[in-house]
């Protein structure tokens, strides 16, 4: 039974910033997903330190990877390493032997002959792209090594094509299953306390990007993965927690694309950004129009056509405004939907809106303007306005389904 | 006297292979250039594992670099095990304390209050970008620690500006002097192999941002980076490589603010970037009115005043289209000054406009209209659009100070 695992990338190019590891990732990826545990990632020059580093780690895993320093000169010591951890004698590798005569002939009798030797009682792992074949076996108490040579290009497909399938075959615990989901606006050590009180006995994880946070759940069954991510949704809004690895705007776009319908925004304190996500998707001009960045009073009195009046009483941060911009666009573009962003980015609010207080307006052919708002808890401006664009998308989705926004904004509750 | 050094690189993403890792190449190659020996490289994830791997590396080594683990919650140990290590009590550090507090406010007083300790008699070093400050000090045998934040992009800043000056002072090898330069647009791989070429015996590094790369040169006398300095512009057009850290922005901006000028402008291929870039500044209202996002040809027309007869023939990525679009958003908004972008940022491209070739248009009360065209050598949709704006932003500011434009870019030979 193989739990726990440790990687040993031996390279000097990697200690001096030279390159940048390549093995890493790749392997953590495949030992996770086979639900074995990485408990160590150790990257350190050919001068020897295997030595001591790999003693130390295989009396606390039931498996070391070793990459690198399969080759023939002295600096390569990863075979006589193995070979004294594993108390058994090096001796040539009989097919080794053939395939690299093979592959270099008479050249065999110098230093690479040394490619040709590994521990007795070790398995031979075929190198089809160089001159250094890997091979695994078992130390006397039982941790499994595996031997791989350093570059990438020959190291992954052996890993892909004979490491993967050993592994499986030795975990016994078949698939581990493993599901995503894509999670908006709530913090991420909010949605790390909630998953770790709603799911203390699943294993989750998350990552931060720029517009969301994937969260991943394995262990247990099938049903406890799905009641849990049935009471997050609950906690913080269904709206807000997808399957998947999508993005906040994919729903909107889906629908967009699936009604053949265009699109146009108008911007306030979003300076242009939800126009620039929208447009970094390429192929984005079959649905999307354009957007009127309206970050001057006048500008969207004189090109939105936002009534002065409104702007003067209820201000240009007010849901009045955002219908009226939403509506404006619309009329402008001729699009079919139209959304409308304006609110307080900070750091400079009013003692009545503070940083954080966001309108969205809502314009289509097909339904009435609508508008909502939401105080989000800032971070600063750029979290204010991430979640803006964000939140715009997710509900100009739902306005095209027809929802009640100001129902769905009001369960979110980690905004 | 700093000769070995480790580094631990907390991040449960890494070990499980959700992410790859960032912050291995960049301290390696830091340190190397330093003329420390990096030792070993440790990626661990947050489950604790930090305690037994900090004291075994701190035995081996003079300096000790970790990376992560510094969040509020419980998972974030580093902190606690460096004051183990260092023989020091934790305690709350009143400069991190109020810069945190200027940041969150009153949510400092719950698990966010953790990240304003560190050991005492140790040294605080600012997080401009994050919550967590990082800090550094010695143990009692005499061996340096620094404890940095996770996030690359508030690691990384913080590396270059207080531990690479920190390191050379203490490495007894005399101040080191170090320019820093910013550049735009050219290639990193480019911007290297000419400074590589140009001063092989100056050292020299580079960090990519979104819209910029920082180059720092070192070593030689204060004419020989001079000289160096002068030939990278002779070769890729000066005003792509500025003095100190700024951005493509701030030399507009300056102008902006120095003639109480006001600005907009009308976007295509950006689709919305431009604006976002310039707001992301608090008190960008002071000099932007807005901008229009003319992504349909009927919004170009419609809504900018474009003549459809242009379009019909030079097409909408042209100087004609561009020059209109400028006058147009110029027009509407009321402003100073307006430049325009219209491009093509692909994948799609036609037989006669491919990927890369971008249209600028400048508009303003005092001068004539002008437009210029540059072919980007593409690497994508995203780095076509990212190119263009920072074009926009340099070539706007050129333009109010009378510069010829043409001349300008025909002096850029690494777009």
């Amino acid at each position: 039974m193989i739990d726990t695992a440790a990687l040993i990338i031996i390279g000097t190019e990697l200690t001096r910033g030279i390159i940048q590891d390549r093995h890493g990732q790749f392997v953590s990826k495949a030992l996770s997903s086979l639900g074995i545990h990485m408990t160590q990632i150790v990257a350190i020059p050919d001068d020897g330190t295997i030595e001591s580093i790999l003693g130390a780690l295989v009396r606390k895993n039931d498996l070391v990877v070793i990459t690198g320093g399969l080759g023939p000169t002295s600096d390569d010591m990863t075979r006589e390493c193995i070979a004294d951890v594993a108390a058994s004698p090096l001796e040539r590798n009989e097919e080794s032997w053939k395939s690299l005569y093979a592959k270099i002939g008479d050249r065999i009798s110098g230093a690479n002959g040394k490619q040709t030797l590994i521990p007795r009682g070790f398995t031979r792992m075929p190198n089809p792209n160089g001159t250094a074949d890997g091979f695994y076996g078992y130390t006397p108490d039982g941790r499994l090594l595996i031997s791989l040579p350093g570059p990438p290009k020959e190291m992954q497909p052996m890993f892909e094509n004979l490491v993967v399938p050993l592994l499986s075959s030795l975990s016994g615990k078949g698939e581990t299953v493993r599901n995503e989901y894509s999670s908006f606006i709530t913090a991420e050590a909010k949605l790390e306390d909630l998953t770790h009180s709603i799911a203390p006995d699943l294993t989750w994880g998350t990552r931060f990007q720029d517009y969301k946070i994937s969260l991943y759940l394995s262990g247990g069954s099938a049903e406890d993965r799905e009641r849990a991510i049935a009471a997050l949704r609950e906690e913080c809004g269904s709206q807000l927690i997808l399957d998947g690895d999508v993005s906040a705007l994919d729903p909107l776009v889906s629908r967009l694309r699936a009604g053949g319908l265009t699109i146009a925004c108008a911007e306030s304190c979003t300076g242009g950004l939800a126009g620039a996500v929208i447009t970094s998707a390429a192929g984005s001009s079959d649905y999307f129009l354009g957007s009127v960045v309206s970050y001057s009073n006048s500008m969207k009195e004189t090109v939105l056509g936002v009534d002065p009046a409104v702007i003067a009483s209820c201000g240009a941060v007010s849901e009045e405004c955002a219908e009226q911009m939403a509506d404006g666009v619309r009329r402008l573009s001729g699009s079919d939907v139209a959304f409308s962003v304006t609110g307080v980015a900070g750091p400079a609010e009013s003692e009545r809106k503070k940083v954080g207080h966001v309108c969205f307006g809502f314009s289509s052919r097909q339904r009435g303007t609508q508008s909502v708002t939401l105080d989000f808890s800032s971070w600063g401006r750029e979290s204010v306005r991430r979640k803006s664009v964000v939140t715009a998308f997710l509900l100009t989705a739902a306005y095209l389904d027809g929802v009640d926004l100001r129902q769905t904004v009001s369960s979110w509750k980690w905004v």
